[in-house]
């Protein structure tokens, strides 16, 4: 069939939205109209040539969408089934899916390296021409063919225009709190950025009852949002010395620090920041090939720096459970967003994110379902 | 009283064994006849100017002995007890040692930067001369004072020349394994740096029941006997990539890596070599002031970097069960001392230790008591 796809050809030039060639579902696979897809600082480091992905490529990586047709042997899912998409579909077969670590799952990382779905191929192509698949999911398009295991199901009575935030944004930030660090009630967090993961933390921490939540941002309107989320206390982070501010809101340093930006800087800052026998969790993806600096003096009070991929999730059960949550009251999405646009408008929306103007943003599609 | 001290009058001049006067314990405190002090890469530090220290100091922090004398209030232990030192006598009042992570003591680090005892004053000087106390041990001496929480009696039927190793490189090696990094059975594990600690880390990790267990060093005899301690195999660290060595003896990467040496390039070696989820333990100090370079790709395959400090433990309970476990041949603590010393050849000791040709080193003390 033909759909609409932002082709990235290479890295540095700006996103082509054209009309592509999208193959039918093969086993295991299947056929799903995309609803919404969030923009992430992932898909722009590779527009900015920051990681390497083979090209062209259709990126998009956080979405959600209903099921139109499942390929051979899917028995999981059937049309109309609104799904939450995933970057990392877990083979369920390596050891870290058995070991109860699918986020690490050996095949999704080759794949997600290949561009390619689990036989080597693409669904996408143009004139002849092969697109790749950017974490087999790829989903600023109309339509995506993915994984089975790379669409998680979820109820239907929430907004898939909103469900589409926890695909990435929201299950990693949550996660981060609650799978990656384990925050406990009581605990200090703090949080260096506040886009559409860090925000996440901030309410996770407030959902894991951790006190005080200090949030660190340069824009105000930033840490206004943070703390509607539940931050207690915010720092802005052009005054002097952010991560002393944060020694002196919680007790001379903060048990759990979190790290939402990928800077060398703020890795350093949470990592001060962080109390004698606590944790830093860096969030935030450093471009490959960077080097950062530490400071060694800090493991001799026993610190723990610690990395995150999308939270630590076990995607099966954690993207239903926020969809709950939200729905229960206690997690907010609503307000995360901070633009809703057309496809056609994907390059102003990586412009804004590039300048850090923007908070969440959606990539809304035309559907031919009407949402609840 | 009079008794012989190692004094450091300043950083990078050699140590002298001088007699200096030792006031008697006051409340709370012991006073100590030393057995045997072991020459650990932390006192080198210091003598090379790598660590701040109050000067003029007595060095030594690993040592044990028989109680002599117990100061006023001490209920605790008598004359005639055999104790192992430590330089992480609890406060057992701070927040870190009610939550039960009493090796982060805040006073015993504030007394630690002070050179003191708890009282802010020491009990030992030279001619009206005030000497430090180096972490409230200072066992380079014939006799020591110290608080008795700092004090942990054992069992008498061990010889206290070879008791004196757990205090620091024993406790610090076994416990940067069991307690810091909770090494499970059938987990693998490599170390890099096979001196006095990191030959506990093999060992530890024997006990465990990990497997594979890889030591990593540059000297063929220290290899050697991390072979005879319970490594599986060992990697030549003068060849080149041994982080490739090691992660093709680890199926990929190891699931668990101590660097035992306290440099940049080990804790990059041994970062690089951990498997995706794995965890890599900074046991070795690194001085003061330095900053390192570290790989932050690797943290979104959810690695971990985990400061250690004396391998996280609980003195009086982890203290007693190591010599436990070496009355009942488990661990092994002969072996591990290259020489024995009287304390005036301890500027030899350093020499040796500087040039990386000796494990752990032994100052042997005449004492009145025969040992059994």
């Amino acid at each position: 069939m033909k759909t609409r796809a932002a082709v990235l050809w290479e890295a540095g030039s700006p996103v082509e939205i054209v009309d592509v060639e999208l193959a039918p579902p093969g086993p295991g696979e299947v056929l799903v109209e995309v609803a919404a897809a969030g923009v992430c600082g992932t898909d722009l480091h590779v527009v900015d040539g920051e990681l390497p992905e083979p090209f062209p490529i259709v990126l998009g990586h956080e979405g959600a969408g209903e099921v139109m047709e499942a390929g051979p042997g899917v028995t999981s899912l059937e049309p109309g089934d609104h799904v939450v998409l995933s970057l990392v579909p877990p083979c369920g077969e390596c050891a870290y899916c058995r070991d109860g670590r699918p986020v690490l799952c050996e095949q999704a990382g080759e794949l997600a390296a290949a561009g390619t779905l689990a036989d080597g191929t693409t669904r996408l192509s143009v004139d002849g021409t092969r697109l790749h698949h950017f974490n087999q999911v790829s989903c600023f398009a109309d339509h995506v063919v993915v994984p089975s295991a790379g669409a998680v199901r979820v109820r239907d009575d929430v907004d898939l225009r909103t469900a589409a935030l926890v695909s990435c944004a929201v299950l990693t930030g949550t996660g981060a709190v609650w799978n990656t660090a384990g925050v406990e009630r009581g605990a200090s967090v703090a949080v260096w950025g506040c886009g559409g993961v860090g925000l996440n933390v901030v309410q996770a921490a407030r959902i894991a009852g951790a006190e005080p939540i200090v949030a660190v941002d340069v824009v105000p309107e930033k840490l206004e949002l943070a703390r509607r989320l539940g931050a207690t206390a915010v720092v802005d982070a052009t005054a002097a010395s952010p991560h002393a501010a944060v020694q002196d809101l919680t007790r001379g340093g903060v048990d759990y620090a979190f790290e939402a930006l990928g800077r060398e800087e703020t890795i350093q800052a949470a990592w001060a920041a962080t109390r004698p026998g606590g944790t830093t969790v860096v969030v935030g993806l450093v471009p490959k090939g960077r080097r950062i600096e530490i400071d060694p003096w800090q493991f001799i009070s026993e610190k723990t720096l610690k990395g995150c991929f999308l939270g630590s999730p076990r995607i099966d059960v954690d993207i239903p459970r926020l969809l709950d949550l939200y729905a229960g009251g206690d997690l907010r999405l609503d307000e995360l967003v901070s633009h809703r646009l057309p496809l056609e408008q994907l390059p102003q929306a990586f412009e804004r994110l590039r300048a850090g103007t923007a908070a969440r943003q959606l990539v809304v599609f035309e559907t031919g379902q009407p949402f609840s």
